[in-house]
């Protein structure tokens, strides 16, 4: 295993485009299951990337959120699932890599110094698996459950949508305290993927991204030591999403960005080799229509990555993430358009890697926050509402 | 095989929707592979949907095209695949049977009865086959030849995009005289399935549609009678696609009219049967939306139906078409990122239809008439270019 | 004053045609108050335009529901602001002419009969002032209200965005029981412009349509007799609303198109005349774009008005004309838009029409009802609410 | 007169936004015509923001384009008339300033200083001319003419569209060099407002930006020294376009960020005051849709111009430029339509501040470079034309 020691960007981001040509070999195979759904991740994996969070102190890649955001993108222009499903392991452990400066109590620093070793000694992924069926990632709908014991919990449930299914060594999962129904008795825990009662099934049959490993996970009676606890401290869920939603809102929005720039390559690399169509002054502003809406969701999502770096947790950062995931939402459903448009029948060919990019670009407006939660979340603070309060916005 | 009898269109319109429930039940089995490519047809033909534009004279049902693209429409919204593929037969036969009640020269006429006698009373199902790599089904681009012999002719060449391939009895080709590059002298010819020389290859690879078997067509030294050259008379095709453009422009737009009604049908559905969604005013504007369009839509197709019985050939009539062919393609994209957006991951799904819509839906925006070239008929049109100018447009 | 005699539609729009030539010559003059606001208004009175709905037995013209929208389609390619002030003559009275065929009670048939002799014998022009501020028409915020006294009633209020004030001859308005807060209390009566009490303030201080004569309309102590209360009975304006909402949701659908009709009629000459414009195939495709977008919503537009006539008050109906009023004002909106990008700082000039027509264009959008509104019924509607409840949409 | 001596970029913001809040006072009443078109320039030329541009080394503030365009963007919140006409003096010296670093001749060296000196001593100001109608700014339909005469030039022609017409101390302008029609022919001169031959005609009929003294300029016979000749080379007006486009093409983009700015915040205030509609999801969702819409394109109009100061001419800050002028004038288009629909009709009363905006947000899109302009920069430069071949746009 090898880790990230430049800390200079450009040397980074060569090194993922690199990454992301290795990924880009494999990406159609294992769409159409002809390699297994693993073989992504391994390339991530043996390339050092699950460190590139973790503080240099610790060991990490130190990065910061929008420069991971430019490494998502870029990996995502090799491969969008692989892409995701890597997210999946930055979403679980960003808070905490986020937190290093922070000093924190003792038991809260034992969790956070055990998930860096875990993650730059010993090479291991997580995943975060909270979303539940019929209600998302939503704390109100959690439904799992734990029930202290002497040493520990015991956690019992369903989690839907998890990605890297399987393949990541831990989960980090929420559950709500036995018998209560209170939002802020809803906790993190750590699952190993090889402790007792926790099974996956079935991979999600979608019609495209099989390469993120997305299945169900089932909790039957998991015992996990006080240790597993996040950070120590039960019923912390929601004051965590609140104040600071970026990696749910929109960890991946990095990725959907390297979809659009994947589409509009295709598109222009088709529209360049055709005389005809390079000729049509009509082609060509459509082709710089996408050019120009791919530029303004890249700067949108760059500031956003820009003002979380700079103002974690306020409503101008949160605002930005919410605003940025709508965006590139709206982008790649338009430009799969647009796209089919310019290129004609080739770009529905299943030989063509543009046809593969039109089924992934339609997974973005379904990943939360869904585009409906995110322009709510922007109109009312736009409006003023004190987006702090936890009933102005379900979480 | 039962024949149309009943002239009433609102009969016709409840038996097509009967058959469409049949299509229902085996389109997603079809697109899957698991039952074969034909069924849809056999289906089709038992019911005797052959003869639905023969003039009734000759035994036929005598349909207008309005009630022709309403019959589409009610059988789409059971199986696009099917309903695309049976316009093809239509679009082979169409100007003919519309031609019923003009007097033509004794050739003509004999090859007209004879396509009549085929469908009507042996059951025979024709189809188009135009297009060419790289041209499309542009007559400048025409790359097939034939040759005159004693008696007949000898064809030469390679289709594309051939629908019904394999299954139509025969097929409506185009072809340039040997030695010609002159537009006007390509000449329609028909070639029977099982003429010495005609092969199909593969099925076209699309991520849709395979249940309008889809492949080319090769023709090696194919020799037909003098009686298979369209209406008796050489060099006569441009002629008709400049004057009578509507079969190629608009066949289908029936088709994809009723592909959006299934889309929006299967978002209501969804909706109404989730409280969650049913309660959001945003969620209800956007189906209000959705619905909004989709009559819009209607109506304009409709319309343009109504113009060519009234005035086909007109300018009116093919502005008409190529601005419906053109918004219903703009409709069915918008529908499917909307039915998206509102119904989350489960439109994703490969176990709902509605998953197998969406890839269909983007299918109207490659067949031709391209928008593009939609948008330039009527941007000249009303532009008072001459639209009866053959170097206005390209055919 | 002239009659409408002849029944043939195609002579009516050909009338009107004429009219809205003549409209045409003194639109731009009256938008900017060079010309008295009731010159437009004397052009449609001596046109014999006010007995166009009143049914033939009664000896008006009438028109059907399509009928009405063709001419006021027409009438608007003259002048918006005539055709929208006229049109709320059509409202005040165009719900008892539909009601033409049934039998009313005695009191009622006396009204009506009223009604029609006042506006055929007597050349009288209606209005509806309906709005308040704050409440726009909802009949859930009037704050007008009414008292029984022996022989009538007296009617005390203010009314807001009166179109024809001080210009027609009576005006059909809403008030409220005293001391009642229920919606089912609200009752329509007429006032006459010279009845004791009512007065008329400032023209409304809009950016388009002075011609509209738009002002607030204030009634003091106002005595009306019981044969001025509408049908003669008490209570009955939400059953109205509720039940035959075209009127008030979609009578001036007709004018907006008309609208449309001429901002593309502009923009179509303007290209034809610049060569530069014609030659580009990107402007033609933006003049085809607006082609079909306009041809859409005509059909739209017709449709909603045709099943008006089928089918007055079913949900169907009913859905149609707000379907059709949102889409129309979205029309607008847009081609606005594209109208400036193809025409460029011509289209801004105060000297071109057109920039008044762009002006006129924004009013459609707020015009009652609203684009909201509209999906909210539509969006209800499709989603299987009961729409003659209610509380399902706010009237 | 002061001078801008604070270099700290967030001083001079806040300052901007102090005149920009005074020029708000004004705005509306220049618009009217109640207050002088030279009351804007005044406060402007009076608060110091001649000299942002020039450099420091001159007396001057040194602004970057990124922090100039802010400033534009600051100052069209309070007054969009007064920041586009101040953008012209802008574009008139502001390669010039870009220059500064660069050693150039000793003819054009002392140009450049006689124009900083100017600027910076005598507080002159400047603005560009260099329409024609029907050309546009484009130098292949320059049709005004110089000639050399012994000691300078002799200047004949009509320019339109002239900012600051007689307000202005100097305008640049082309002319073509007699007898020729070669675009590297044309030559940029600067002209004085008191020149013998230079006269203004009749201020533009706009339907909005009365303020920006918009007018057309006639040189009869003027007679100017040598040391008007721009850089003291004739012949460079091509080079000085294809190679720097920015401030033709994106000068005043910041300008209309701040309209869209100011349609954004009236809209927000007035949602933000009426209980009914901050309680509507829907009115939400749309508001939060502007929201998101403004930041994106925010973002890339910053983008672009840090482009411009990184890597000023090449190819990505060129099609950068165009990009955001493109996206944003479809930004104000969209907005505007938002803000009507959901302000209703007080967004359309001439007493509000925001029907103003309205007005003034069309012009984006008519002022050069035009959208299609744009789209064909960017789209030529994603597909790898040679954009500094003079053929590939036409300048």
């Amino acid at each position: 295993m090898r880790t990230i020691d430049a800390p200079d960007m450009k040397v980074t981001l060569l090194m993922v485009a690199e990454i992301a040509a290795a990924l880009r070999m494999v990406a159609g195979e294992v769409d159409e299951g002809r390699v297994p759904v693993g073989e992504g991740y391994r390339i991530v994996r043996d390339a050092g990337l699950l460190t590139l969070l973790v503080p240099r102190s610790a060991g990490g890649g130190g990065l910061s959120y929008l420069d991971y955001t430019r490494v998502l993108e870029t990996l995502a222009t090799g491969d969008a699932a692989t892409a995701l499903g890597y997210n999946m392991h930055n979403v679980a452990i960003g808070g905490l890599c986020e937190s290093a400066r922070r000093e924190l109590p003792p038991k809260a620093e034992a969790f956070r110094n055990w998930v860096f070793e875990e993650v730059v000694n010993h090479g291991r992924m997580f995943a975060s698996a909270t979303s539940e069926v019929g209600a998302g990632a939503k704390l109100t709908g959690v439904k799992a459950t734990y029930r202290r014991t002497g040493d520990g919990f015991v956690l019992n449930g369903r989690k839907s949508f998890v990605s890297l299914a399987g393949i990541a060594d831990y989960y980090i999962t929420t559950a709500r305290r036995e018998e209560s129904s209170a939002v802020d008795e809803v906790s993190h825990f750590v699952v190993a993927k090889d402790d007792a009662g926790v099974s996956f099934e079935g991979l999600w049959d979608g019609s495209a991204l099989n390469g993120t490993a997305t299945a169900a996970m089932t909790l039957s009676d998991v015992r996990v030591g006080a240790d597993r606890l996040f950070l120590g401290v039960e019923g912390m869920s929601l004051f965590k999403l609140v104040r600071e939603p970026h990696w749910m809102v929109s960890g991946y929005m990095g990725a959907y960005l390297g979809v659009a720039e994947s589409i509009l390559r295709h598109t222009t690399d088709l529209v360049g080799a055709d005389t005809r169509k390079r000729d049509s002054a009509v082609v060509r502003a459509d082709v710089g229509r996408m050019v120009v809406e791919v530029a303004a969701t890249r700067a949108l999502v760059h500031e956003a990555a820009r003002l979380v770096d700079e103002r974690k947790g306020s409503v101008d950062a949160n605002s930005a993430v919410h605003a940025a995931k709508y965006y590139v939402g709206e982008l790649v459903s338009r430009l799969a358009h647009t796209a089919v448009r310019i290129c004609g029948s080739s770009a529905l060919r299943k030989s063509n890697p543009l046809e593969r990019l039109l089924r992934e670009a339609a997974f973005c407006a379904v990943m939360p926050a869904k585009p409906d939660e995110c322009l709510e979340y922007v109109g009312k603070a736009s409006l003023g509402f004190n987006m702090f309060d936890s009933t102005t916005i379900e979480w």
